[in-house]
């Protein structure tokens, strides 16, 4: 079967502080028919997440940078249109991290097959049942050792990640305090359970997290640094867990900006504050998937999902994730 | 038999900044003869330790702060004068939480009978074999967790507890980095086995313990704060452990100093940065004594103290904390 043309969108240039839809342009590669062990995709979906901004410098990190005039990477759901390899026929939904582009030409073994039937949008293999959910429930679970009763405080609430960690919580039987960056956002994560949502754009966020949290708190999820960590250390309870998954407060500044001022509470509180890349957990996909989907089945677990369509809306989609232009998974539809 | 007249060390105002001779005065109290289950102790030495700034300030935390008026209290090994208690005889000696003074009346239960012939001077069990040395055997062990092969960044490096971190370090195979405030403080680190002794005060900090640790360093054992701080998160390898165990560094701010200007990099290396307040670790002390005193037998584990004689000098001996004028352990002689 023939290949097609794939349109894809590349980095035009290295932003400098908050990124521009100028450092981003849409191009256009020819697909041949794969080869053998080879499986020709065409996507459907593809993820938008905050952490691809850290693979815009020109720096050694945890993944390896963006290259100038080459296509983004992300997670991506597809469906495979032609295959070199007798492990996929035309049809199979697969999940890459080939995303940013309407298809593509890869060897099958880094493709991984989803499910025709999981009970929920195959969309969700990109959230909720995917890296995000994963960053969540590792994140929560084994570096912020939630017990029942304890008061856990979560940033970016109604982001992808922090939506879930709020409700993981609530089944722990936790307080849950969470901030959002609109009143919409704080409605949703009221609907779905949160004890305390506040808007932390309106007032004084100490001040409504304490009020919120009388007695302290025991575990701190963190998707956004700055003010939000320094009141958390304020706030925490001896022996607190921080989870560090995120700073996005931080991602887009020109300068270091400096850490929070009462860090020296680490000490004298004996905190534990842990950074984490969601790959360390990879050995708990297993476990997570099957507490995740009982808990979808029950009703437990809500998502949203933001959805901006084709690769000419999607630098934008990214652009929107610092500007809280998501509840939710951000996603591109193609 | 009678009591006596105690001199003791008072709180004479809090100390704004870097505390001076003046927030400090010697008053004395006549002491009675111990009543039924009390004991009669005189104080042969005191401890002086940088955590009593933390004490100094009027404000909630783990101990209760100094009350202006009243005598500090610390750790202090005496002798039993007079007791009203079948379980302590004049003669014996004992550990107790009432130093800063000449002699104290107080329960039998307050007090630790130590060992006559323990191998080591009495005053050890004030530091290598006291508080500083649990602090330092439990912080680096069980936070720190440093492996064969591992790079161990020790600041405070010729402290009381930064001493023995460094040393503990060697026996478990480490390649250690210790930094101290003079070169006869770096000099004795190598003549207790440090790879690298480094002093703070020459140079550029950031590139003596890249130099020193060209591969990044797996543990840091945190005394300091501050540009120490900032320099461990630069060169810590992905997972590396933070104990953290003061901040002498910002205990005399008048105003919060900002932390690090790159925290984040707790998020991108997986970093575990853990405080820790010694009593958490009591448990370990049979443990802690019996690898301590194994370890001081075989000629493994040396340690320095600065001594200053009566309670006249016990303030300025306090004071010399925050200026390097210790080597070791820093203790009053009364």
């Amino acid at each position: 079967m023939a290949g097609f043309t794939s349109r894809e969108v590349r980095l035009k240039s290295r932003p400098v502080g908050m990124p521009q839809a100028g450092d981003f342009e849409v191009g256009s590669v020819e697909l041949a028919s794969p080869g053998e062990g080879q499986v020709l995709v065409r996507n459907r979906w593809m993820s938008v997440d905050p952490y691809m901004r850290g693979r815009m410098y020109d720096r050694p990190s945890y993944v390896p940078p963006f290259q100038v005039g080459k296509p983004l990477e992300g997670g991506a759901v597809g469906e495979v249109v032609a295959s070199g390899s007798p492990d996929f026929k035309p049809g199979d939904l697969v999940m890459s991290m080939l995303g940013w582009r309407e298809g593509f030409v890869a060897p099958a073994n880094t493709l991984e097959k989803l499910p025709a039937d999981a009970g929920v949008p195959v969309e969700a293999f990109l959230g909720i049942l995917g890296m995000p959910g994963l960053t969540a429930y590792a994140g929560l679970l084994e570096i912020g050792q939630p017990k029942e009763g304890d008061t856990v405080f979560v940033s970016g609430g109604a982001g992808a990640v922090g939506s879930i960690v709020a409700q993981i919580a609530k089944i722990k039987g936790c307080t849950v305090v969470a901030t959002a960056g609109s009143d919409e956002k704080c409605a949703w994560l009221k609907s779905v359970g949160v004890d305390h949502a506040i808007n932390y754009k309106k007032g004084n966020l100490l001040e409504a997290v304490r009020a919120a949290a009388p007695k302290g708190i025991d575990v701190y999820f963190d998707n956004v640094g700055g003010e939000h960590l320094e009141v958390a250390l304020e706030l925490a309870k001896p022996f607190a867990r921080f989870a560090e998954c995120g700073m996005i407060a931080q991602y887009n500044n020109e300068e270091p900006a400096p850490g929070p001022r009462n860090l020296i509470y680490v000490v004298g509180k004996s905190l534990k504050i842990q950074g984490f890349i969601v790959t360390q957990f990879a050995g708990l996909r297993p476990q997570f998937i099957k507490d995740m989907s009982g808990w979808i089945a029950g009703g437990k677990l809500k998502w949203e999902q933001t959805v901006e369509t084709g690769v000419d809306n999607a630098a934008g989609a990214f652009l929107k994730l610092f500007s809280g232009g998501n509840t939710g998974k951000m996603l591109v539809k193609l």
